[in-house]
């Protein structure tokens, strides 16, 4: 599977569906359609049928799908059915809440280790870490055993230990800090921005 | 302006020109070029110019773009050169990080009211706010004063508050609980699911 190269736009929606979908198991459903799968995530069912076609045959028409076996297959795609170790860097209040997180668990991914620069939490213990002092992260992790990291460090050292990041073989930053970050082309960012989000929303609002 | 409908994709990369703009600005540079700024946010310059082009000229062959002015406009484009007032639901651990969030005051948002469902803590006080009942939202401000809110709910009950948002007025909201939202064609929503992006880089990942 994957030989074909799928647009990236498509694979940043089946982590929707996804999500959708556990979240009906989780409620009981066995089955369902495009149309209704359409409905959860507004998106169309057509698109959903499409996206989905990349990937091989999932439902019959009239039946719809299985959710057991859709789940399943989206978490083979996209490489979640085993989980991920993932470094958290920076503990200010947003890697201290991200640590408490929930939701990361049963989704694909786990903290595997805590880093700070700030010489009075190094070495200091949040709930079952020991935090490690963000200079040593390349000698700790660039045996490549990490793929992933976490980046809530503040925006004027972002770009910093993103090298040191990238240089111990992270392919994968998902970046809380409120700045874009330059990385080699093998390496994917991901960014987390309130005010992105926002910001974006406020474009199509017409009167405060 | 913004007679001409501009495609979404557009709208979401002004926020990130902004917040790079703002950045290069607060390192005291006054000047740039669609190649510089595309480097820092990893996007081509041909594709900066081309997004820039749809709201007007903002720069000039051979002397590029000034930052302040630049600045300026998006802004006004983004509707965001004053202050949003956003609504705050849902105090667990992710409503406590966001109202401790030093990053919305000067790029446009503010928090103006917190609420919960939680009898303990409905009137207890957080930073400046006292944690109003959910119960009493539509009441509280469906004079239509405020049009955004941030949504940090537990995703069971992300759909119920919803609906008690939208008739409320509210028009924009930016999205914690990890679940679609089903609201009318005249409401968006914006996600935050760290989990949505860590799948999404994971599908690019070749090995554990």
């Amino acid at each position: 599977m994957n030989k074909v190269k799928v647009p990236d736009i498509i694979v940043s929606r089946l982590p929707v569906y996804l999500r959708a979908l556990q979240y009906m198991a989780a409620n009981g459903n066995t089955t369902t359609s495009s149309q209704e799968l359409g409905e959860k995530v507004g998106i169309s069912a057509a698109q959903i049928r499409k996206d989905l076609s990349q990937f091989g045959e999932f439902g019959k028409q009239g039946t719809g799908y299985h959710i057991s076996f859709l789940i399943e297959r989206l978490l083979q795609i996209l490489k979640v059915e085993t989980i991920w170790d993932v470094v958290l860097v920076g503990m200010g209040e947003i890697g201290h809440a991200i640590l408490r997180y929930q939701g990361f668990g049963n989704r694909g991914f786990r903290i595997v280790a805590c880093y700070d620069s700030d010489p009075a939490k190094i070495g200091s213990q949040v709930a079952s870490f020991t935090i490690g002092d963000v200079k040593n992260i390349i000698k700790d992790i660039k045996d490549g055993s990490y793929k992933m990291a976490m980046l809530c460090v503040p925006a004027s050292v972002a770009q910093e230990v993103t090298d040191k990041l990238v240089e111990a073989g992270i392919k994968g930053i998902l970046n809380y800090a409120p700045v874009s970050l330059a990385v080699p082309p093998d390496v994917r960012v991901q960014y987390i921005d309130p005010v992105i989000g926002l910001q974006r929303m406020a474009y199509y609002l017409t009167e405060k």
